[in-house]
């Protein structure tokens, strides 16, 4: 039974779902070289993007006024214009225009289009976030992600959803990341990349050679109980662990200027169940 | 043997080009109802959106000065960035938003997503038009248009193609619809359909009940030669006749809010060989 599973597992098809935030997309050079090395990664791939500062400088150009709560944009319908025109539009596209000049077949979409990832307005007992979304993972449409994969698509995905109303939704790229791996992961070995400005998950956040190469559920534990992991990855790192208890093969957490290193797993922290 | 083109031509699958300009973006109400009237028509069909005042009305917020010649907009890197913004991003993602909503499983792409449209940029002996691309319909990547249409979904599509160095560039929204056509009517009979707000090509510009109901080159000549026809449609005229000259079965002229009449063949101008 046990090899039935392994030989199932082992002929399953690996998918990475990388994620790049906004550090990298506001530095041109970083940003082309990023591309580079995402197009030279063989076999299934996705890549999720955020915004960077080019919607707040735009908001503010604007005279559109931007409200954070706990590390979320508030969304009033102006911002939405603004992360849909910047996000959707902009990078998305610049994005795309670059992948395809390094003969990676990638096509830019939201959660809107071919309907691959719906959202519920977000409802809060006292915050309102406006047009915020959150993934609904039972309604998740792998035929239209399978489609794209299927015939060697690249999705570029912007943090944008819907909720099929007609309503488009502010999505943090982060969960989708997370929402992708998940829902694909019944079809795919997935493999969950967050790349940032730090080399890994550090023991010392001043120090980015204490990198934690491998962590587990057990080992996460023991970090938190004697406090030796920074507050601001908690957050990060009980999402990888989700991702894990939902059959993700495996979070990788580093440097988007090592891309191909975080790939081959020769750098970053690689979180997984063993 | 003219049998069996005739049974060739029938066994092909209709698909409707609709391009939709920009006074219907800038009406709310009006685009709502084109929209499900879109939804409505029954089997292959794209959608070509223009870009309506959105764009210009942000270039003049962010003091971006617009020029045009001869009808075609000066793209400077500034205003590539406004039109990919609002035309790739907004009005495109919020068309398909509501496209989703009527149960029309759209896709939004520019011509750089899955490499759909490639451009050269516009080199003019005189006029330096910037960021302008003329598509290259020899590199007609026609399997990725087969790859939507075969799989039932509908492409939304904004007037921004790509040179395949990464470089997007901004294309008439008429000649993609009519690039579209071409390319795609070696194997579907094309419909291309141009909506814009009047009821069809007028005899008489200030009535609109004066549509020419059908129109074949030979009529077209006697009218031109008569000069019965507005000056202003004389570009489109002949787009629609050069579209015809490669493969394109019928084009039709008429008014957005009478789309499910055009595809009808109950409303506008029917452009045809015959």
């Amino acid at each position: 039974m046990k090899n039935v599973m392994n030989s199932d597992e082992n002929s399953r098809k690996a998918l990475y779902v990388i994620k790049i935030g906004g550090n990298i997309i506001d530095d041109e050079l970083k940003l082309g070289t990023f591309l580079t090395d995402f197009a030279a990664i063989r076999g299934k791939k996705i890549l999720v993007h955020g915004g960077g500062k080019l919607a707040d400088r735009l908001a503010d150009k604007l005279g559109i006024p931007q409200q954070m709560i706990e590390g979320r944009r508030i969304t009033n319908s102006e911002t939405l214009k603004v992360i849909t025109m910047v996000y959707g539009g902009y990078i998305n596209k610049n994005i795309v225009a670059q992948l395809q000049s390094n003969s990676c077949n990638a096509i830019g979409i939201s959660g809107a289009d071919a309907n691959s990832l719906l959202a519920r307005k977000r409802i809060h007992s006292s915050i309102d976030y406006g047009f915020a979304g959150d993934v609904e993972n039972s309604r998740f449409n792998i035929k239209a992600w399978q489609l794209f994969l299927e015939n060697d698509l690249i999705p570029v995905v912007c943090p944008i959803t819907h909720d099929g109303k007609g309503q488009l939704l502010n999505t943090n790229a982060d969960t989708i990341a997370q929402e992708i791996s998940k829902g694909l992961s019944t079809s795919y070995t997935v493999h969950l990349i967050y790349t940032f400005e730090k080399s890994g998950v550090l023991l010392n956040v001043n120090d980015d050679t204490s990198v934690i190469k491998k962590m587990n559920a057990e080992s996460y534990r023991g970090l938190k109980d004697k406090q030796q992991i920074f507050a601001g990855m908690i957050p990060k790192l009980d999402n990888a662990f989700a991702a894990l208890a939902t059959g993700v093969h495996k979070v990788i957490i580093g440097n988007a200027e090592k891309l191909n290193a975080l790939v081959a797993g020769n750098s970053g922290t690689c979180i997984e169940n063993e």
